[in-house]
């Protein structure tokens, strides 16, 4: 299935996308739950029934929002692809790189991608995201698909200048509008646990950075029991699990945003994200 | 006016301390807001009239809870006093040191502070946390002040081995229970814009860390100012101000928290924060 937050005639709701449009969600369960993360807390995601009768909007009338638009924590892993590691001239650690973005920072998919008028270093990071659905501390790596609602695309937007200022990279992960997260979360039962996707990234149509699953360094089960090492997981948690080679701050010639640009993170089995950058 | 979280009767609320008790806010604001967060966004705290006839409670009946206990962010300034900075063997930088805390490491006033089974390395920090009352971006330093909703003491509580194990500090910034936060927010207008605090932090009575506000490397309204170049501040932020030196970590010999030591970080004008160290 796939899930969505989004904005209908100035109210925020959520539903779930289906051949001919979408079911709002919000609607068809009576306000029971105020948004999706709401949604997932309630553990009922999979007693959902829904028919072709259920559609209540085309997907255009839509304007969809980042899957979740309030997610307690965005914990982005940081190197986690040797291609990347690489040209970082970095060397892999022993545990996952771990940083956060904030809510503040996400955009939905066809939302504009901003670049701040404070720099001109805005850079693109596919990524798979992995959305939490079941709240969850010292996780095991065999349980940890158990804890999975989903997967979505992410963009984890970067201001290359402001990320490398000082030793923590906080401020360059974290402007607005850099953060893009959708286009919906396809839900666990669409991917077997640990199947290989393929993930690419394009700029104005030309493929910058292209990867497989396989060739993450902690495997999303490796990330889900770090981090529950430390904090409680919690449904509507969301987890970035690292950029592949080929960002544009390593490229010869270096490749930064610009007004127009249209920015694209495809990854098999859940669709394409797509932002075009504004100047904001 | 001193505004707190609490928990009365297994139900959270929010209310204002004063001589003979606390008031329930909630209760008497008709539940028109769900919380102290969604009580500073709407902007009427200036137009609370309380008396001591209004006292629901006695200060010892309710539990304190984090201040903010679901602040969208949690932006911490490292680095930011020069004593802290030598200790450290660092270097000043030119623009803040910007990290993240997530709610999740939060504990209020009172509750435990937790050392993790899975580290001897917690550390205590104290700082002066400031509460963002209205929402900017782009906030100049001489207009920085109209934002901040008042202060509280904070324990940006760190666990050194996990924070030092990459570069980027989230890990042993975001243990569960580690980030004391209380007693409560003094408000913006007990306290002079720009008035120097001081700032004590102890561990069973005894002076670890001990300065004054004039001593921060960048200043609150500097920070504000920073801060919101990349994201908006929006009501119930946090931003915690920076440790001064004598952190348990850069002590001779290093002092880390045991089961049962009792970490106090005192500001003045606001108040002590108290919380007493469990393994957990």
């Amino acid at each position: 299935m796939k899930l969505v937050s989004f904005r209908h005639g100035g109210t925020e709701s959520f539903g779930a996308v289906i051949d001919n449009g979408v079911v709002d969600l919000k609607k068809k369960l009576n306000n029971e739950y105020a948004d999706l993360k709401t949604f997932l807390e309630s553990g009922k995601v999979d007693e959902l029934a829904i028919t072709s009768n259920d559609v209540d909007y085309t997907l255009s009338d839509v304007s969809l929002l980042p899957v979740i638009p309030n997610p307690e924590k965005i914990i982005c892993v940081g190197l986690n692809y040797h291609a990347h590691v690489e040209e970082c001239g970095e060397r892999e650690t022993e545990t996952p790189v771990i940083f956060y973005r904030t809510a503040s920072s996400q955009i939905g998919h066809e939302e504009n991608l901003l670049l701040p008028k404070e720099s001109s270093n805005l850079d693109f990071e596919g990524e798979i995201a992995v959305v939490i659905g079941k709240e969850g501390r010292r996780i095991s790596v065999d349980e940890a698909y158990n804890y999975v609602a989903g997967y979505a695309c992410y963009n984890d937007g970067s201001v290359r200048d402001w990320q490398l200022r000082t030793s923590q990279w906080g401020p360059g992960k974290n402007f607005d509008g850099t953060g893009g997260f959708g286009p919906w979360l396809v839900t666990r039962g669409e991917i077997q646990d640990g199947e290989v996707l393929s993930l690419e990234t394009r700029v104005n149509g030309e493929v910058m950075q292209s990867t497989t699953t396989n060739l993450l360094i902690f495997s999303i089960p490796e990330i889900i029991a770090f981090v529950s090492s430390y904090t409680t997981l919690k449904p509507g948690d969301v987890i970035v699990t690292g950029t592949p080679g080929g960002v544009g701050l390593k490229r010869e010639p270096q490749l930064f945003l610009n007004e127009g640009d249209v920015v694209e993170i495809e990854v098999s089995k859940i669709g394409t994200l797509r932002n075009t950058v504004k100047v904001g």
